[in-house]
């Protein structure tokens, strides 16, 4: 008897609940929690069901597909830990809260390895007893770069998400697509205030009371992949840039953490470049 | 076709939700929403659908009750406005704020009357051209001045909840009883710290660097009874206790329409004190 | 005996403080609050003092004059009830916030007239016995519009500052420069995100989880004048672009009356299009 | 030429700001920043100022002596590194934030050793070569573990704070004493609600919406010391008190760094249990 959590997404018609509600009651499933949503302006539903059965997953998903729309997308995913990649620069806030919560095990997910264009977090790294594979950029086209984490991404067997910890490089179209929605960064601006260089230095010019960060999906179009959660800290004449800097650090890495665990636990669907989260 | 919101509060089992979504289906209903939550350290079952039906609801809830286990309370609520009696004392910020909502039709309910024990508030309810009554306590017993109060509500035929809008007088268990969970109190602290006269002087004193403010329906218990909405302002230690004050009014009236907003919706279910909120 | 707000602005140079506190001194003012703030950035210096003195305000001033730098901007401001104009257009949140403040005397400043293009709010703002005028932008320039407001605001032989409570017109340069910082507005978005027409469509297509607004004067640059507050609300996929409006108006008519109350009590200073606040 | 922080608290009496700044002045200070707050409640004057200076502290301090109150407590500090001794338990978050910061320089203090009541993170402790001082406290009295722990602390020359990571035991009057107003702590509520044991389970069982963490000094009154620093986050009712407990932790972490930043920047003074902070 293990949890499994169902993933329904389709568009919407009359009698989904009733549909899948009815598959669960004939399967002997136990619900321990079911989230549904209609996108009423795109017509689209979604549905998330945390069940504990004694059915096969297969089984369940061949009696979902039978009866939902013909385009509908069913995952049935264990609880079982997730494999994550973690991309890091120089700042070690974002990494460190990872690592932190990885060593108390409230991470619910392995950390492979952590790759990084310098090796300043190398020894922050190490003390945790994670990999830490230096990939430098000096002197090498994005491509090679590129090409060169890819190879290092491939020795793994399971990747379920990489996550970008303050990782200061753009991805090419080629890397985002092969981990589409499964990327997820964190960007040091109230998206999409602040695109771009800089976020930090250009909410000083504008003189915002209020700075804040957004951990996203990353797409192909910079700073513009679904948004997946925002935070937001108070500030004041008295603070300069690198004041906002200092601040703004900690609402990072805290978004980026309870992004993490939305992923992890399931939680996050995607449709036109919007996040649907239960 | 109207609008029905279908309320269901049981003990869980399994299949609730089958067993509902079956009879939906069965009658053609329309699901527009549908929020489900199961408080598993109490057993309970809680779910609120919107839906549109040709179906008479005599009907519809018949076919619940046949369905349901016995204890089940079940609520089918048109979205037709409801009615409303608001209770204020002398400060007008929590009152005006609704009557603004009520002019420009943003709330969804009829005021039939603002009761006060003192007269400074008729003049901004008559602004309005609403009718004011002023019910002073003054040289009368408690149980006196309630039992006028009460006659003064009883001219209304249908009183669907009474709104405290900085009402500064205590209920009595009498009059509570009369309107269980149909009572909505702003108190101007973070229930449940500051429990009593003056919290924001009794904030000042501890030096908290926070306020806040916590609409709830009234019990029997004073400030005891099922939160509903609370929130919160930041202050520092340039603010002395009238400062917090005027702060956490702003806070105060948010707070309360949300509060108010929630309930002419049927969003909320009390169970053992606590409420859900869908 | 009164209370004076003395505003001293100019480049910072050794020993200002000194100064005008030696000046203070001499005086025997009797000093209640004072704040300073070096702009170390751009070499500025800022200070409010709020003083009791029997002195008078020519003498102070010219005290001041004589020893800070030739350049020093020297306000001494009594703290008398201000004038303010209301602009505003159809949507009444805003306007009703003040006009509860008003009502109540919480709002310590005398409200001249309500302007707007449209005749919406004229019922409401009838209901506090203020000045209501209807100047409709149909069928006339931008230009000729503006000539006819300018007109009614010269009738009023002393206006401090013109409120933008959700007037949704675009202000002429020239318009702007006979007000300059004293016209400000509210933005129903967290400046700079969502510049221009319709914040809550875009905010809502780009799927973020925080919705915002800003207080702001108005300058030439639409959207882009100094900021004086800011406040945000959460949001999630439940929200389609008309709930993020409701909720965010209640973000709108707090931030507005916290930023008028600032530039009621002089408390903002602006230099290179950020707001210094005490 | 180095930097100095010069606090200065007494009772209010005119010219305090005027004198100061003379001597500022007359010993040619280069004044970086100035902060004053006078209590008017308690007539009591505050000030923070950040100054250059080439005098020597001695000269300074004599010559502010002489021309302030008697009763004056004035302190120059350099802002040189302090140093610290942290306490801990079981939970890691707290500890681990403040390793993170330290370990990335920034936090701006050494760590001179983790004393904790249970062995459980002294591996994590370990992995960023800090000393681990292991006291267990079973079988013995609450006198006779804090006289072990006070023998460690012995070993350091100097301890500016003692900071208690979710220390999860109470320290005696004896103990406080002789670090007063030096020992900070993270209460896991939104003070003063839910003191004692296991704010959470309160917190739920009082189906609060915010739950909060609260950084303050440690004195005689268990959980009754100068509040430092709040946070909240905001639940609902499917959080249990497990989950309001994993959410909390990130506020918990938070604020404790953010007071431990205020203490290490000599920013706070405290008067008649409150703290005022600059």
């Amino acid at each position: 008897m293990t949890n499994r959590r169902v993933l329904i997404e389709c568009d919407d018609e009359k009698g989904l609940v009733y549909k899948v509600s009815t598959i669960f009651y004939e399967l002997n499933l136990n619900i321990l929690s079911n989230s549904e949503f209609v996108d009423s302006e795109n017509g689209r539903f979604f549905m998330r069901s945390v069940v504990t059965t004694e059915s096969s997953d297969l089984e369940l998903k061949d009696r979902l597909r039978a009866l939902l729309p013909k385009e509908a997308q069913i995952k049935i995913v264990t609880d079982e830990r997730k494999k994550i990649v973690l991309f890091a620069t120089k700042e070690s806030h974002a990494l460190g809260d990872i690592l932190i919560r990885y060593d108390s095990s409230e991470l619910d997910a392995d950390i492979l390895a952590v790759i990084s264009n310098h090796s300043t977090l190398e020894s922050l790294t190490s003390r945790f007893d994670i990999p830490f594979f230096h990939i430098s950029a000096d002197g090498i086209s994005r491509k090679e770069h590129e090409s060169r984490v890819l190879k290092c991404l491939r020795d793994f067997e399971q990747i379920d998400y990489i996550v970008l910890a303050k990782y200061m490089r753009i991805l090419t179209p080629e890397f985002v697509t092969l981990y589409e929605n499964r990327i997820i960064n964190i960007h040091h601006s109230f998206l999409p205030a602040f695109i771009g260089a800089n976020p930090y230095k250009q909410a000083y010019d504008r003189g915002v009371k209020i700075i804040g960060a957004t951990a996203h999906f990353v797409n192909n179009d910079l700073d513009e992949g679904p948004i997946i959660a925002q935070g937001v800290s108070h500030v004041d004449h008295a603070y300069d840039w690198h004041g906002m800097q200092r601040l703004g650090r900690d609402t990072e890495k805290i978004v980026l953490s309870q992004a993490l665990k939305l992923a992890l636990e399931d939680r996050i669907f995607v449709y036109k470049n919007r996040s649907v989260i239960f």
